[in-house]
């Protein structure tokens, strides 16, 4: 019998020119109890989602803990689920990603630890098609991500503290693969050539902890131009953030929140300086400011006598 | 009176996924030597392409002085230039871009050194149209760079001492302009989130000093697969480079050289190895092994009595 405990941080992704490559640990978290069971199964949700959460036909956690247990030829063993969710569904902080995580973690560990930390990584990006949240759910911080013949590469800069992420959360879901329609199928190599430089630009700010580097970084060919339609008034929103002292801002995933990094003092002054230029094109919501989490997901698990 | 000695890196670029992005600067140097007369102009030239450097209208190190004079309404002081040049030329050793960093330093430094890097920077790109040679001429280092209207945003990283470039230098000269013609105007939106996953990684591999992240950084989907018909047996060279233990190979700017990067003790033997596949393309050429350069151009002014 064994109860497991892990918080797995949710993540923004993309981070503008970063498409499916770059992922960054935010310290709001899923919060996951899994207990040992004689028989049976339970699951219990609150918080951000737990309706949805409970519908289990689409329960990531359930799903990805059971896709561990066939990789196994292994049956779930019965179980008790807590769920605390502080993650907004559908708003770009990467919840299906930290939903996968947390469910191949713990049936990892109830089955011993049987799979490293990569092989985990690689069945989540199976999971998921993109690797870059499930990465910073796992490891933390910023990870830079690629994906070759479904094999993986990752590797993970710890961000400066001092940089925090200020938030404006619409009152509007977009889901992954709605956004992902908009893409086109071919674009001009010109945008690639430009969204290379940024992108580069962009892992080197991390890497130097450089914020002058941010904004130059940041500016995106290959998704924000074709989702923008999105999030009405995007542009205008980012330049309200810029305004007040951002260093940089963009979706976050693929929305709909709008996310700037910058200086903790200047956080809540910039996320509300989005609220306000929102809500003039009629775009609601709420503001957080976000530290950035260095640490992937936490573990604690406790053996007791079955 | 005076006489100024410039010793200017030539460089390599592009670096796989790094197109119009990266520039990484190696020990093979312009030398260019600046004495002042009372009145005239004479030129003269030693080593790789002496004779194409003497043909006045295509010279780049007196082009890129008279630019910077006409920036300052200046005429071309009375001039005696001697150039000793060791970059082979278009084989991708960036000697365009050398010779135009040679230009503008000696003019900025004989008007009072009116211009900062960051200025001369970006007139060298107003003349190269790229700039990852000229950054890396000037800065040393590897460069990763990028361009918004104009404007130059440049950082750099100092490679590894114990990195090396082993080099094969076809006897095939491939202009730059050539190779850029073989580009299409537009590339599937697939390619370029893959290239941009690569150069993330290859930027994180110089920050991080990473060599395991290399192979995989290097992967190119901008433009080696358009150019690789330029250079016969392009790919089974890379090949055995990578058999040979090298990190990872590509195309040294738009070729024609193929450049491994490689721990210094295997530098010959994959060097060798390149140059035996090539033989069996009907390719030949000259084999190198060089140290990058830490260091951007190396200046040394003296002032005479008149």
């Amino acid at each position: 019998m064994s109860i497991i405990k892990l918080r797995v941080p949710g993540s923004t992704s993309n981070l503008g020119s970063g498409f499916d490559t770059l992922g960054l640990a935010v310290d709001l978290h899923l919060i996951v109890r899994f207990e040992s069971l004689r028989g049976g199964f339970e699951i219990h949700a609150r918080g951000e989602g737990a309706e949805t959460i409970l519908k289990l036909e689409q329960n990531l956690i359930v799903i990805a803990f059971d896709r561990l247990c066939r990789e196994l030829h292994a049956e779930r063993p019965p179980l008790r689920i807590d769920i605390e969710n502080r993650l907004p569904l559908k708003r770009g902080f990467g919840s299906s990603g930290a939903a996968i995580i947390a469910g191949l973690v713990a049936a990892n560990l109830f089955f011993e630890q049987k799979f490293s930390a990569m092989e985990l990584l690689e069945m989540a990006c199976e999971m998921e098609h993109h690797p870059e949240n499930v990465s910073a759910s796992l490891l933390g911080g910023l990870t830079v991500n690629g994906l070759e013949n479904g094999r993986l590469q990752c590797t993970r800069f710890v961000p400066p503290s001092e940089w925090v992420a200020a938030c404006f959360v619409p009152e509007l879901e977009i889901a992954t693969h709605t956004a992902r329609a908009l893409l086109p199928e071919n674009i001009p190599h010109r945008d690639a050539v430009q969204n290379t430089q940024r992108v580069a630009t962009l892992v080197a700010a991390f890497a130097k902890r450089e914020p002058s580097l941010l904004r130059f970084g940041v500016q995106d060919f290959l998704h924000q131009p074709y989702r923008k339609a999105l999030v009405p008034g995007f542009e205008k929103i980012c330049a309200a953030a810029d305004r007040a002292g951002a260093y940089a801002s963009f979706l976050s995933g693929s929305g709909s929140t709008i996310l700037a990094i910058c200086p903790s003092q200047r956080g809540k002054k910039i996320s509300t300086a989005m609220a306000q230029a929102a809500a003039r094109f009629d775009l609601f919501g709420k503001t957080m400011v976000l530290k950035f989490a260095r640490e992937g997901v936490d573990r604690v698990m406790r053996k007791r006598r079955g």
